[in-house]
C-alpha cells in the first residue's frame, strides 16, 4: 500500500457521507410531496362497491398484469442481465434495484408536473395515482436501466444517484413533447429505447478512461453468463407484455403482443446465424450476442407493434435488427470504444440505440402507409392509433429527433456533471467493474486483484480517518463470512 | 473417523426410516381425508357453462393470477432467498420445496376443519375446495417458511417434516379466532409474519447450540448471494400481489398495490442508506442487508395495505421500518444469538418480526383514525373494511397480542419437541449447515470438511447396518458424479 | 494435437456453413409463406373498438396470461432444467432459446396447413392468427424439447436443426388425428408428453455411444444444480396454467388449475420419500430426483386434468407416478443405457415418458367412468368435454397408441437421418456433454480436458482451412474474456 492510500480511502467515505444525505434527503422530500400533493383515485370517498365493477377494479384487472410483467423485467430482467461480469454481481443487482425503485418513486411526480401542464391544472390540485403512474414509472425506470447499461462498473453510487435524479426529468419532457405532438410510441421505442441509449452512450463518452478500458475485469464468468440468461430470457418472455401494456385494447394490443413475440422469434434466430457466422473464432457461438440480440426484436418494435403490420413483415423486422445488432456487437462496439473513447460495457448501443432508431423510421414509414391505405383500420380504429391524422408521419419523424437530441444534449451535459462527482470517491484502476469498491464481498470472491481483504481497508482507513463502527465489531463478528449470526 | 462413526450413521438411518415412514403415512392420511371429505365446487353438477361467465370462472379469472404470483413467492422467492448459504443450497430449497408442497394439502383440511365450526356446519358434509382454499394453503406455507428461515441449517428433515405438521394447526388456530373477533389482515401482517417470525423465534431458542453458532460454514459465497438476489427480488416484485390477493375488489384492492409497491421502494431506499452507513466496513453495502430489509416495505404493510393511507404515508412507513431492519441486522441479530442463544440464521426478527409488529399496531392506529374520519371511506366501503365497527381497533389490537402469544407459546411448545427429535440423527458440528448431511453431493461441492467422501459413509454404514441398495450398484454408475446415464 | 486435428476442425467449419444457410433459409421461408398466407384476425377491419368488449380483446383476455406462463415454462424452465451439467450450461439454454423459437414460428403453419385441411377450406385463403396459435407453437415446442431432453449433451446444432423442423410435422399430425377422433387432451399428456418422451428416445437410440456413455462430463455441479432448480420451481409453479390454457371456461378450466396443483404436491412428496429410501448412499435425497420427479404430477394429469375427478384421487395420481418416477431414475434408466443403449440424458423417460403413458391410461378409465356416471357432469359439460359421446374411453385408448407410434416410428426414422447428419461437425470424446465445441467460453470455464485453449482451435484452423475472422482481430480483443469493449 503506497502513502497515498488513507487519502484515497477517506474520499470513498465522503462519497458514502453525500451519497447517505442525498439519499436521505430525495426520499424526505419525495414524502413531502407525496404527503402534501398525492392522493388516491378521485371517487375513492364517493363510490360504492357494486361487486368490483368499478372503474378503478376494471383499470386493475386492465393493468395490472402488465404492470406485474413490467416490474420482472425492470428488476428482475435488468439486473440479472448485467450479472455477466465475474466481479461486478452485487452491483449490477444492486444499483439496478436501488435506482429502479428511486425512480419508480420520483417519475410519479415528475410526470404529474407535466401532466398538470398538458390539462392545464393548477398544481395545488391533487395529483390522483393510478396504476398507470406506476406503469410510467417502471418505464422511466427502464430507460434510465438501459443508459446505465454502457456504464456498467465505471460509476459510484454516488454518479448513479444523480443519473437517477436527472434523467427522468428528461424522459418525462419526452413524453411531454410527445403528447403535445400526439406522436405514438406503444412500447417505448422512442421515448425509453432511444433515449436511453443516446443519453447513456453520451454519458459514456465523459466517463470511458484508459483505466476502464483495460481492466481485465471486464470480462464474463462462466456462471455468470448463465445468471445473464436468467435476465434475457425473463426480458424476451415479458417483451410482449411490455409493448401491449398501454396499447389500446382490443386489436391493437393484440396485434402489439403478436407483432412482438413473432419479432422476438426472428432476432433470436437471427442472432444465432451471424454470431455464429462472424464470431471471432470461425464457427464458435458467443454468449455475448445470445444475451442481447435476441432481444433486439422487441426493441425494434417499440414504436409500431401496435399497427397492424402483418405477421411476416414483423417477423422480417425481427431478422433483420437482430443481424445488425450481432454485428454491431463484433464490428462497432470495438471501434466505439477505440475511436470515439465510448466504451458501452453492455452494448446498449446495440440492443437499445440502433434497434430503437430503425424502429423509429418503420414506425414514420407505417404510418405515411397507413395514411395511404385507411381500410387497413377501421374508422374507429384509425382515429385511436393515428391522432395526428393525415400529420402522423411528419409527427412521429420530428419525435424520433427530439428524443435524439434530448437524449444525446442531455447526456452531454448529464456526463459533464458525471465527470466532477465521480472525482468523490474516485475509482481506483482495480476498482473497475469490481465489487469490492463498495460492497462487503463474500468469502470466495476472487482474491487476485491487489489490496482485497476488507480488513486491510479497515486498518489502512483508521490511519486517515475516525472509523467507529470497526471498533464496535465484537468477536462473534470477526470476518465478512460470518454476517449472520 | 472414529470408533463411533457407525452408530452416528445408524443414527441417520434410523432418522431415514422414520422421516420416509412419517411423510408416507401423512400422504396416506390425507389421501384418505380428502377422498372423504373434500370435493369440487359445488354447482359442479348443476351449472350450464354459459360462456364461461359462472361464478366458479369469475373466482378463476379474479384469483388464479395472484395464486400464481403468491405461489411464485412460497417456492420460488422462499427458496431462493435462502440459497446464499454456501453449503446448503440443496438444502434451502429441497425442504422450502418439500415442506411448502406439504402445508399446501394439509392447511386446505385444517381450514376446512375450522371453517366448519365458524359455520356450524357438521364435518360429514363435504368440504368444498375452491380457489381460495388453495391460496390459504400457499399463505399458511409462507408463515411456515418465514419460521424455517432463523432455523435453517440447524435442523433434520424429520424435524422439519414435525413443523410442517404443528405449524399450521396454529396458524388456522389464529385465523379462526381472528374471524371470530372481526380483526382484519389483509396481507397476512399478524397472522402470517408476525405469528411465524415469532413462533419461528421461540422454536430457534431450542436449537441453537454452540456447534450451531461456532459453524464456519454460516457464511455465504458469492454466487450464492446471487441466487439469493433471484429470490429477494421475486418476493419483492410479487408482493402488491400477495398482499392485494385476497382484498375486497375495487378501491381496496387498487390501494393494496399501490400502498404495497410504495412501501417496499421507501424500504429499499432506506436499506441502502442505512447499509452503508452503519456498515461494519465503514462505507460499504451488505448483501445481507440488500436480500432482506428491502422487503420490510412489504411486510409493514401487512395489516392494512388496503386502507385508504395516502402514498405519502406509505412510503414513509416502508422507510422507517427499512432503516429499523437493516439496525436489527447489524446490532440486534448478533445481540439476540450472544445473549438469548437465539441464533436466527436469516434474520427473521428483522424482516417479518419487527416489520409485522409495526404493521400490526400502524393499523390499529389507521382503524382508529378510521373511525374518527369515517368520510375516508363510502359507507358501504366502510362496512366491509372494517367488520368490528367501532370496536375495530380493539380488535386488532387484540388480535396481535393473540397472534403473537400463539406464536411464541407455540414455537416453545414446538421447539421442546423439535430438540428431542432431533436426538434422532443428530448433526455433527461440522453437518451444520452443510448439505452432504442428507444429500447426495455433486462432484463440485467443497470437500474441505472432515469426512465427506460419500462413499467413505456407505463404507462405514456397512459395518454397522444392513445396506442393500449400495451393493446393488453397477459398474456403470460408480460415483456420486454420473448420476445420469 | 495429432495431425488429423485440421480435418475435425474443418469439419466444425463445414457443420457451421451448412447450418447457417439452412437456418437462414428456414428462416425465409418463413417470411415467404407468413407473409403470403398468415393475417392478423379476420374482423380486424371492420371492427369498431367498443371499449375493449371485441372478441378479440376477450381471447386476450382470457388466454394471454396462460401464454405467459407456458412461454416461461418453455423459454426459462426448460432451459434452466438442463443446465444442471457442469459444463454444458451455454449449450443447455442456447439450443432450447433457438430451437423454440424456431418451432413457434414454424408450427403457425404446420398447424394451419392441417388445420385447413380438418376444415375444408382452400389454401388460398388466408390463414388468421390468433393467440390460439401462439399458444400451440409453445405446446409444440414443448414436445421438442422434451426430446431434446434426452439428447442433452450429444447432437450439434445442426442435428438439433433437423429435429427442429421435422418434429412439429410429427406433432401436429398427432394433433390433426385427435381432432379427428375427437379424443381429449386436455394438457398435452398423449400428444406433448408422450409423443415428445417416446420421439426422444427413439432419437436417443441412434445417438448414443461408447464416447457418450463413458464421457466424464455427464455429471452435475452444485451451481448447476441450483440454477436447474430456478426451472423446476418455474416448471412446477406454471403447471397448473399448462393443463388448464385450454380446457374449455368455467367447472373444467378450475378442475384443471386444482387437480393439477394438488398432484403436483403429491409427487414432490413421493419423490422425497422415495429418493431417501432408494438412493444408492442408502439415506441421502439425490438432485435429480428432486428436479425431475417432482413435476411427474403435472404430466400424469396431462390428459385429464380438468375431469371431475376429486381433490383425493388427483393427489394419489401425484403421489404413485412420483414413486414411478425416482424409480425409474434409479434403476431403469441404468438399466436402458446398459442394455438397450439408450442414454436418456435428463431421464425423460421418467419425467414424461411414464407419466404421459399412466396419464393416458388413466384417462381412458376416466372417461369409461364417466359414461357410466353421466350425473358427474351437467348436460351442457358432458357434451364439452367428452365430444365423441359414447366412443369417448375406446378413442382415446387409440390416440394414446397412434402418439405412441407416432413418436417411435418417427423418432427411428428422424434418428437415423441425425445420426448421419451428425458426421457433419462430429462431436469428439472431449467434446460430448461440453460447451467448448460450438460456443465461445467464458475465462473460468473448466480447463482440465484436452486442447481447450480456444486460441489453439484457431492456430490449428488456420493451418487447414482460411480464416478471415481472427484475423481480423485488433489488440484491443485480444483475448474471449474481454468481449465486450
Amino acid at each position: 500500500m503506497s502513502s497515498d492510500t488513507p487519502k484515497k480511502l477517506s474520499s470513498k467515505k465522503v462519497e458514502n457521507i453525500i451519497f447517505c444525505v442525498c439519499l436521505f434527503l430525495f426520499q424526505v422530500v419525495m414524502i413531502i410531496l407525496y404527503s402534501v400533493w398525492v392522493r388516491y383515485d378521485k371517487d375513492s370517498n364517493h363510490d360504492p362497491l357494486p361487486n368490483g365493477e368499478s372503474p378503478v377494479q376494471e383499470e386493475v384487472d386492465n393493468l395490472y398484469g402488465y404492470f406485474r410483467d413490467v416490474n420482472i423485467m425492470i428488476f428482475f430482467g435488468f439486473g440479472f442481465l448485467m450479472v455477466f461480469l465475474r466481479r461486478y454481481g452485487y452491483s449490477s443487482l444492486g444499483y439496478t434495484f436501488l435506482i429502479s425503485a428511486m425512480v419508480a418513486q420520483w417519475s410519479v411526480l415528475v410526470w404529474g408536473f407535466y401532466d398538470s401542464m398538458l390539462e392545464h391544472k393548477e398544481l395545488r390540485e391533487y395529483y390522483y395515482f393510478t396504476m398507470e403512474s406506476l406503469l410510467n414509472g417502471l418505464f422511466c425506470a427502464g430507460s434510465v436501466m438501459i443508459s446505465y447499461g454502457a456504464l456498467l462498473g465505471k460509476v459510484t453510487p454516488l454518479q448513479m444517484l444523480f443519473m437517477g435524479i436527472v434523467e427522468p426529468v428528461l424522459f418525462f419532457l419526452n413524453m411531454y413533447i410527445m403528447e403535445r405532438l400526439h406522436a405514438f410510441d406503444v412500447g417505448g421505442g422512442m421515448t425509453i429505447h432511444l433515449f436511453g441509449a443516446y443519453y447513456g452512450l453520451s454519458v459514456c463518452w465523459f466517463l470511458t478512461n484508459s483505466k476502464a478500458k483495460h481492466s481485465k475485469e471486464n470480462a464474463a464468468s462462466y456462471s455468470g453468463d448463465l445468471f445473464a440468461m436468467a435476465g434475457t430470457l425473463f426480458l424476451w418472455m415479458m417483451w410482449p407484455s411490455f409493448n401491449a401494456a398501454i396499447a389500446p385494447r382490443g386489436h391493437p394490443q393484440m396485434r402489439a403482443l403478436a407483432n412482438t413475440f413473432l419479432s422476438l422469434t426472428g432476432s433470436t434466430i437471427a442472432t444465432f446465424i451471424v454470431s455464429r457466422l462472424f464470431s471471432h473464432y470461425g464457427y464458435k457461438l458467443d454468449m455475448v450476442h445470445v444475451q442481447n440480440s435476441t432481444l433486439a426484436g422487441g426493441v425494434v418494435q417499440g414504436v409500431m407493434a401496435h399497427l397492424n403490420v402483418n405477421p411476416g413483415p414483423a417477423i422480417s423486422m425481427g431478422f433483420i435488427i437482430g443481424s445488425v445488432s450481432v454485428l454491431g456487437y463484433i464490428f462497432l462496439t470495438p471501434f466505439l470504444a477505440r475511436r470515439f473513447n465510448i466504451q458501452d460495457t453492455c452494448g446498449i448501443h446495440n440492443l437499445h440505440g440502433m434497434p430503437g432508431l430503425v424502429g423509429s423510421i418503420a414506425a414514420v414509414i407505417a404510418a405515411a402507409h397507413a395514411i395511404n391505405n385507411p381500410d387497413l383500420y377501421s374508422a374507429a380504429e384509425f382515429k385511436v392509433l393515428f391522432p395526428a391524422g393525415d400529420d402522423q408521419a411528419k409527427r412521429n419523424a420530428a419525435m424520433t429527433f427530439i428524443a435524439l437530441a434530448v437524449g444525446i444534449i442531455g447526456g452531454i451535459i448529464s456526463g459533464f456533471c458525471m465527470k466532477q462527482i465521480g472525482k468523490i470517491g474516485k475509482l481506483t484502476k482495480e476498482e473497475y467493474f469490481s465489487d469490492h469498491a463498495f460492497w462487503v464481498v463474500a468469502s470466495d470472491y476472487p482474491k487476485e486483484f491487489e489490496g482485497v481483504d476488507p480488513h486491510q481497508y479497515i486498518h489502512d482507513e483508521e490511519n486517515g480517518v475516525e472509523m467507529d463502527q470497526a471498533e464496535k465489531r465484537d468477536e462473534s463478528m470477526p470476518t465478512t463470512s460470518d454476517h449472520q449470526q
